[in-house]
């Protein structure tokens, strides 16, 4: 089959890359639409050390179990079941996980890919393949709210306007928060403008450590430096960028001012869907671009420029 | 008065400082016998800025107020009851906070210091001053459990076997927990081990990510990366560390593993005198060497060497 495949350092689409074989428990899903996640291109630097068929965001059809024929999204950890994480239902935590496209398991760049079949969560009629397609970083911005206390009046500040800090904003406004959005994009701050959400450009905003809680989607090392700024003593900084880079960060604030930071990755994949066929979440304005799985390349390098939200490949 | 006295990044003992003058509301104390803190030495280095007279662990007597002729320890924060923070209870970050001997107040490396009456808590008969001296420290280590569960069963790690690696140690397992202390010092360790706390040479560690919670004492900068290697996934880790030093942290681990990153700084004064009267704590195993205030750079000095735990001076 045809995928986009990172060797060590060097991504290329291969036509006749081996198609993937279901092992018990698993089921071939046909790719029908693909999304390009930072993760992606930390990977490509070197993050996780991974080789084999990159991404992990995809809506497909199952070919065969319990769903054949339908249309899905998948979680992306492939789990034991057994070990001390999985039995302290911690699945997503699994000691001896495998991770769709990002560690020891091919990803969804292709014409097909494998899940378990109990990764796998129906995609209604209602929702198309452009929304669908949202459904593994939306589980993750739903996540944040299975983490940590958030209610009406708090000050919440999301850092970045990106792929993530888009989608945890318009999750944060159905659940009926009120968060300000401190990005460096115009045209990404229009969108949320747009959808009456606060947005901020960075050199505007004032820090003033008073913020309840900050939610850091920078995508970059820099970030916990910058939610540090924001956050009130006593406030909570939900940490969501995974990058190769270290920070030179001075850890002191953390100390000083007793706050708390909590790493957040991914989320429910039923509750995105079902976020999803609610309609509580724009996905249009976030799509920048959509490419054949043949130019691939050219998708990476869409998504890694600083005007790209989410760029789509379509095997 | 003689006063240890740090100007810009010079550390002096100055015997003609003017000797303290208490506003309304503060009251003046004849410091009986102080301690060095990792901080004190951070401080010297350049942390916070610092200028005046170092120190903020003692024991002194109060020369007037309803304390007048008691012996009493004291809290180091000094606070302005109006600001937002003290509204919401939390005085110890008030926003015009000064801290004895750390921000904007002279501290207690003196022949007398001044505190808000309010901030001051009587010692009783039965702790002595070498024990009290202790009581800023010991609150540290207390008010980790004021902000995170602990409980018997839990893996609980302590990473650094100095001055406060070995109070909290001390009060876990006044609390019936069972923790590890990971440190470098053989001598350090003995006397854990004589308490029938575990004791572990770093070199012997195996951090295997499976530590509930890790409490971070190591007054290093590298010490969060080290708690990262031993707590598990969706585990907790305290920080104490105040350095002056910053990192060059992979924040990954807290965003993969959802690790909870927790700041500690002050606790209550009240609570650790109550357990130094209540026998729970040994400190004389802890205690390096005591020095005249007139010898108070040979105490920085000492206190700064790999063998020290506490060094006193005594005005």
């Amino acid at each position: 089959m045809k995928a986009c495949v990172l060797d060590g350092r060097t991504v290329g689409v291969d036509a006749a890359y081996p198609d993937p074989v279901a092992a018990q428990g698993e089921v071939r899903v046909r790719v029908g639409l693909a999304g390009v996640c930072r993760t992606d291109l930390e990977i490509v630097k070197g993050y996780m050390e991974f080789t084999g068929v990159l991404g992990h965001e995809f809506v497909g059809t199952a070919l065969e179990g319990r769903c054949g024929g339908r249309r899905v999204v998948g979680g992306i950890n492939c789990v034991c079941g057994t070990c001390d994480m999985c039995r302290s239902r911690l699945p997503t935590h699994c000691r001896r996980r495998t991770v769709l496209g990002i560690q020891g398991r091919d990803g969804v760049f292709a014409e097909q890919t494998v899940l378990p079949e109990t990764n796998l969560v129906p995609v209604p009629d209602s929702v198309s393949d452009r929304q669908a397609v949202f459904a593994e970083p939306l589980a993750a911005a739903i996540q944040i709210g299975r983490q940590i206390a958030l209610e009406p009046g708090q000050e919440i500040i999301v850092l970045g306007d990106g792929r993530l800090g888009q989608l945890v904003a318009q999750v944060f406004q159905a659940w009926d928060l009120a968060p300000t959005v401190v990005g460096k994009m115009p045209d990404k701050l229009a969108i949320l403008d747009g959808f009456g959400i606060a947005a901020v450009h960075a050199d505007e905003a004032e820090p003033s450590k008073t913020a309840d809680v900050v939610i850091e989607c920078t995508g970059a090392a820099a970030g916990l430096a910058m939610a540090l700024e924001f956050v009130r003593p006593r406030g909570k900084i939900v940490l969501k960028s995974t990058v190769a880079d270290t920070a030179g960060l001075n850890l002191a604030p953390i100390v000083v001012d007793e706050v708390t930071v909590v790493g957040s990755r991914c989320g429910p994949m039923d509750a995105a869907i079902e976020m999803l066929a609610a309609g509580h979440i724009e996905v249009e304005p976030l799509i920048t671009a959509e490419y054949p799985l043949d130019e691939a390349l050219a998708a990476l390098e869409h998504a890694a420029t600083p005007e790209a939200i989410k760029v789509l490949i379509r095997p």
